[in-house]
């Protein structure tokens, strides 16, 4: 999980240490390692909470007025960009979306530099995507003022408000987590959500987690060492009370030397017949977007045990929940 | 006016049907074909009050305060994406503007599924510009939640706020329509504009709707039977009351077999001289951008007959009028 | 100083009597030149108090609730778009990010005829950044509203708000001008933050102000003629209480005929031991990005004599002040 440092940057820092202050509140989300299950779930009550209130008409809040989230987003990305930027938008905060292909990046300054720079403009919280395990840590270590980062997904390393949605999305189907039998599937290897779920679900004490990948696709040996391994995915989604399926990178799919889509589908996609082998009620998540017909069936993906929209519609509530939790305390007078 | 179906999604629905809801109420605005003279009154009549509101200077308003609506262009485009957005941002409501090219159909979603996706994250509207003809009903067809749709502009089908503004607009300076012998004239067969605006024209009683066009720029025989047609310029222009002119895109003109943009500007452009055929009084219009001496000369698209500014005046009007009518009743308290 | 003229428009008309009404108040603003000490004051009290409000955990003002701003930037830039950004939605006012990539200018459509355009949508203000030098005072000299033309950098001619805020900044820490030895280190000849910062220093009394370039980047010899011209860098910066180093662009570096990017900083770069021959509390500033070991040496930019991003911080609030004294009166009931 540890990222090559950038050019003339230090190796990432500890996300585990540097998210929380001296009293052990969150001051950043950089990854859900290390959260107490005290601290998760007063985030997805908070959620849940955002969520009611929406439920029942009530007006955008004003409880982020005068604040500025910053979206600085290297990667493409449609929902996860879009959904924090309604939440920080409906928590009535000022939205700077920044554009990194005409931003001055062009003009060679640092990423650092540029973390300084909106600092200096009273930026007060930055949501950070990049493709290198570990930018967001390195940014929050280097910040000069109160600003809190947000991990939007960092390389393989993490995806915090991911694990936290799927646990929402999840909680409120099956509140009990402890008979939980999950079964994450895909490429594991170089998934920050796959990291990020595991993490979540075993710290609220699901009854067991288990990792279905090709072999050429499954994670250090060393790596999450609470969770069941399977490279046979009917082996795996036996009796399965929840799957969670990843997203294939078609490029991952030829280093695991699987030849082509359909027969990455016959062995490691989910179809209707595949999910029979469940528990009838085995419910099917997927963090989007989806390749149809490639890690999992239309049929599955738009029926009735799939969870898939939901879980979008959750992720706002989330993401303005850990909004909330990190900003609203911060200079009140 | 059929478009061929997106790959793997079904033809366009009819259009004039779904935006109706089961009491006749406006539920989208897919087109104007259709709608009745009261309709369309109704949004003119709106379109004027915010239009006076605005004139004595009131704040914005805060009807659409907590709705989200979302610009979803496939096709570049200035005016209409930005009238779009300057119209929902003065009610109140949250806007996204979708970045189509660095978006998540970079990574091959279904432009279903993103509509899914943000009608999941509690967007309320969807304003949508598409190449192909048909694309904003099939969204409307297709969608899972009260969301409302707005074509921005799809292929050759209809424009339906530009035919809105464009009466009103005309209505500013001609109350009565009954007389009125309007010229639309260019590139009819590829325009939405035309389309929109004859529908709007002849709902709201004009006296004779002109379509002028080059033999191969011309409309089906079938299509727009409520309209005269002419191929020559001089002929069509005589005595009018109003013009409208089209925007020319250079490769129609080839297409047209016309050699040359002066050659189309001395047979089928709007000179002073031209211009001097219709009556003294005779309106310049105009969608825009303008091609200056291509379709238009300078001296008369800036000309004192021009209306072509005040249409762009109208359009947040209108926009805002569409919005707060498809919006404001909706979740109501 | 001399734009050559957009294609088919006419040559850049004098900014600084555009830029103020017949009582000579403020219009506009495109330049410095011209601009009386009082006039100059005023502006950096009513950036302090902006200033002062924000210390003080003071909410986001509505002073330009209902106006719009467009940012039209037709050169990448970072912080100055996004610095304008803040400033005008921290004022309440809203603000549109004109694409140009994706506007209409693809379609042909002219850079004036867009600006009438966006006027008759009532916007109020245009922040324009253009590489062709008098490009603001062009679409200033022809607008068709009440609508104010903020310079955000037009090609070697202007930077008023950077000249504004280098001078807001050096203020709180210098009050006194008249004694101040200013050196301004660089590419001073295509330099518009040059320019502008040497003629608000002269204008605020500043006791000397030295330009020091490569003899290929020194400005023609009738310009700033108040200032103190030198090739020597060690030569310039003897004794100086203000260090104003410019970024270098390489593609000068090569047309002042200095090989490398090593050369450059051995003879123009700010390096610790040459910032020892100024006073030693001379301050240092830069108006980013910087580029580290070409300009100036980390170690001096981010050590205790930088100011560079209080710069950052003040850009903020001199521009709601130039926002809210260009806008505020207008329209007012």
């Amino acid at each position: 999980m540890n990222a090559s440092a950038l050019p003339g940057e230090d190796a990432a820092p500890p996300a585990v240490r540097l998210q929380l202050d001296a009293d052990g509140r969150l001051r950043h989300l950089l990854t859900l390692e290390g959260l107490s299950r005290t601290q998760l779930l007063d985030l997805l009550e908070r959620a849940e909470a955002l969520r009611a209130a929406s439920d029942n008409g009530a007006k955008p809040l004003d409880l982020l007025h005068g604040r500025t989230v910053v979206n600085l987003f290297f990667e493409p990305s449609t929902r996860t960009r879009t959904s924090f930027d309604l939440a920080a938008q409906r928590l009535g905060a000022t939205v700077i979306n920044f554009d990194i292909a005409s931003s001055s990046t062009v003009k060679g300054e640092s990423l650092i530099d540029t973390v300084h720079t909106l600092e200096a403009m009273r930026c007060d919280a930055f949501v950070v995507r990049h493709r290198e395990a570990g930018t967001p840590a390195r940014i929050a270590a280097r910040l000069r003022s109160a600003a809190a980062v947000l991990n939007a997904g960092d390389g393989n390393h993490a995806h915090p408000t991911q694990g936290l949605l799927d646990a929402l999305t999840l909680r409120r189907h099956r509140p009990d987590f402890t008979r939980l039998r999950v079964v994450i599937c895909g490429d594991i290897r170089h998934s920050r959500v796959a990291r990020s779920d595991a993490q979540a679900l075993v710290a609220l004490g699901a009854g067991e987690v288990r990792l279905c990948a090709p072999p050429e696709l499954a994670p250090d040996a060393e790596e999450l060492p609470m969770c069941r391994r399977f490279h046979d995915f009917d082996e795996a989604i036996a009796g399965a009370d929840v799957v969670i399926m990843l997203r294939l990178q078609k490029e991952r799919m030829h280093s695991a030397a699987i030849p082509s889509e359909a027969d990455y589908f016959q062995r490691y996609g989910l179809s209707a017949a595949r999910l029979a082998r469940a528990h009838p009620d085995c419910l099917v998540m997927h963090p989007g977007p989806i390749n149809r017909g490639v890690e999992i069936a239309s049929a599955v993906a738009d029926g009735p045990q799939s969870l898939i929209l939901e879980q979008v519609a959750n992720g706002v509530f989330v993401r303005m929940a850990v909004l909330a939790e990190l900003l609203a305390p911060r200079r009140a007078p």
